[in-house]
């Protein structure tokens, strides 16, 4: 076997037929009746697909080692094995009722690459990663672990059942204890580019096939708990009540409007709201609501949660109601790295492909990995902007074109890189 | 034993012990080991509770019938059995977790008034009939009966475990197929006084023993559905959202504007909201909601409802939803009977009792009842307004009040029919 960085890059293609045999063969574990998959982490059907896809690594000529955040790590040596790698990845764990594209479509492509460069004994001057995290649709432990941004706090990773996150990174082979360990330097990874099903309607909306992603919005999250007095609603006069709801519902629209006062693309919502004792005969005497708000720009962020806690304070005084808002979720956006991007929209002019660049609302194991190095993200459509569902559809061309383009980076990257040492 | 209608009326007293022996018997039956009581119509314990009160009827020189609705109706002869009964009742159905002088006190002190008679071997000219009405709590279908408001359609009665109404009714020697004939003519009765504790904190705020009711308040109920689209809190714009939490606080802020925007008592309430899919990261795609309007005019209660559609229909424009509202409940209010209320007004005054007068925002069997006969209630307190509930409390003083003033109203009334004809 001649390993060589070769001219013959130029014409390397990924298989497009064998990228999605492994996506439905993938899809295969976890699958449900009524259609759909369930494969969330730690479960039965997360440990066979991490074995699977393992496999997968070995037979591309990886590498494979499991770190203390339970991330799996694919590793395709360069020419200089001391180089910082060119890292990929995503996630195979689902939602509880999930599609078989979020995340996968971000593994199988990364192993795709080096399937490639395999096939034909190439190797880049830089190592490749391809990496699975752990558990990214719920605590995202994994991409946070690489990162150095888990809470030392073991009852917040504990599940929604109660098994404790030791057992669970036992069963997968990581190591809570060590969970310091899994922190990469920045210098081991030059660059982290991955590819994701957009999950929103806006390429499918502009007829663009590829998303130039900008950057992941940072999220809030607040727990508002308004408590009013629950009392007969026959029998209470109206200017003798500390009604919660009324109360809560004046938060909802401060929300929206709060969200709308200022330029620029934030969103925020209350899309969970919960009335105690909720009987049509009863005055409602406490309401919980949670907050969400989104955006690439963290100042907006602040703006936004400085003007909520002034238009509570006046909610409360007017509607006599006590009124504590916490913060549950506290994510920092993630700003693309310009070169990344600029090498992606190169690729895609040379290619003949329509592009567009959008933020992602979504969060992505990409937010984390790219606080301590450059990081990209390539998105390809959603049917409808659907995903969480058994009705999520990225079509075999536009997975195809996605993982050519991630590829194309990848070489672009290298050369890029070894050029500016 | 002498029948007479005799000089001694005036010196005739209840037995308050008896009462409260009474009272706290039939608190047994249901009673539930974390307190409170579970007597729920047609279960095994509302039929035993049934039993024993029928026994204390008969004992108390009552003859006993069920009629098609289920209603017991103890009938204590007159002197003039052709006369029109003076009535009194109440209910011994509980909620799912009810107290124990809800209902229970109007059954028992008619029977108790009935007993001082008894006692003493006197009878009124008029009969006297104490009704134990059925299913007060859920679907009043006793009183109903009665006043020949009952609906024709057997659905609308099932029980929420799907048992038909036929069974239930069959279970307490009921009929459904006859529940005409439970309809009473308006000569059979000449008037219904009900005594019941208040469910509310007036008396107590007013600390005023005796609440004399001006009427029971119409009730109307809607249930009302809005639809929006349910989308991706990250990813879905602000001005690209049909977000039915937002319209549903709309209406829930409207409800409360309306009920304050007219003069009177009317109140308005929206106790129950319901939003889906209630996750954190979805923008609300449905809400349901329930509104409760209440009042002793009928006029106000469509008044507001005319303005409720006006702005459901403006909300549902500018939010961009679909919104239904159905009317799931139309009670027309009661007045008291003017000629009843100054007779217990007369009778406070002479006892040197403090009394005040009010409207029941409640629903109680009265309202029905005095749709084909003179009613009256009477009020006592609450402690702290709370019913529905273990921590219910009306003191032993209170009860014997409200039982001494219904036996003296049961007097005059009867004197004051005699003198009328």
């Amino acid at each position: 076997m001649t390993i060589t960085s070769s001219p013959i890059l130029s014409e390397l293609k990924i298989d497009a037929a064998r990228l999605d045999r492994s996506l439905h063969e993938l899809a295969q574990i976890g699958k449900l009746p009524q259609g759909g998959i369930s494969r969330v982490a730690f479960t039965p059907e997360d440990l066979l697909a991490r074995q699977l896809v393992q496999t997968w690594m070995i037979e591309a000529g990886m590498t494979v080692r499991t770190d203390a955040a339970g991330n799996i790590i694919g590793r395709y040596e360069g020419l200089n094995s001391d180089a910082g790698a060119i890292a990929t990845g995503s996630h195979i764990d689902t939602v509880p009722t999930g599609g078989i594209y979020d995340g996968c479509l971000g593994v199988l492509a990364g192993i795709e690459v080096v399937r490639a460069l395999h096939d034909r004994a190439i190797r880049l001057y830089h190592p490749i990663e391809v990496i699975v995290f752990t558990d990214e649709e719920r605590s995202v432990i994994g991409s946070k672990g690489m990162a150095g941004e888990v809470l030392e706090d073991a009852i917040y990773y504990a599940r929604l059942d109660g098994t404790p996150i030791q057992e669970c990174l036992d069963r997968i082979g990581g190591n809570w204890s060590q969970i310091a360990t899994a922190k990469r330097k920045s210098g081991e990874m030059v660059a982290f580019v991955e590819l994701h099903v957009e999950q929103g309607g806006v390429l499918e909306y502009l007829d663009k096939p590829i998303g130039i992603v900008t950057g992941v919005v940072g999220q809030y999250r607040f727990a508002v708990n308004v408590i009013g007095r629950a009392n007969h609603a026959g029998t209470t006069p109206m200017n003798m009540r500390k009604d919660a709801l009324v109360a809560a519902s004046e938060i909802v629209l401060a929300v929206n409007k709060i969200a709308c006062s200022i330029d620029g693309d934030q969103v925020a919502t209350v899309g969970y709201l919960n009335v105690s004792p909720n009987a049509t005969n009863t005055v409602p005497g406490m309401v919980d609501l949670r907050i969400d708000m989104r955006d690439l720009a963290e100042e907006h962020l602040q703006l936004l949660t400085a003007k909520l806690k002034a238009e509570i304070n006046i909610i409360a005084r007017t509607t006599e109601t006590a009124i504590s808002i916490q913060q549950t979720l506290h994510i920092r956006p993630t700003l693309a790295d310009p070169q990344i991007m600029k090498s992606i929209e190169g690729i895609c002019q040379n290619m003949g492909i329509a592009y567009t660049h959008l933020p992602s609302r979504a969060g992505h194991d990409a937010q984390e990995i790219g606080r301590f190095t450059a990081m990209g993200m390539i998105f390809v459509p959603s049917r409808a902007g659907v995903s969480h569902s058994a009705d999520e559809y990225t079509s075999f061309e536009e997975c195809a074109r996605g993982a050519s383009i991630l590829l194309q980076t990848f070489l672009q990257l290298d050369n890029l890189d070894v050029k500016s040492r």
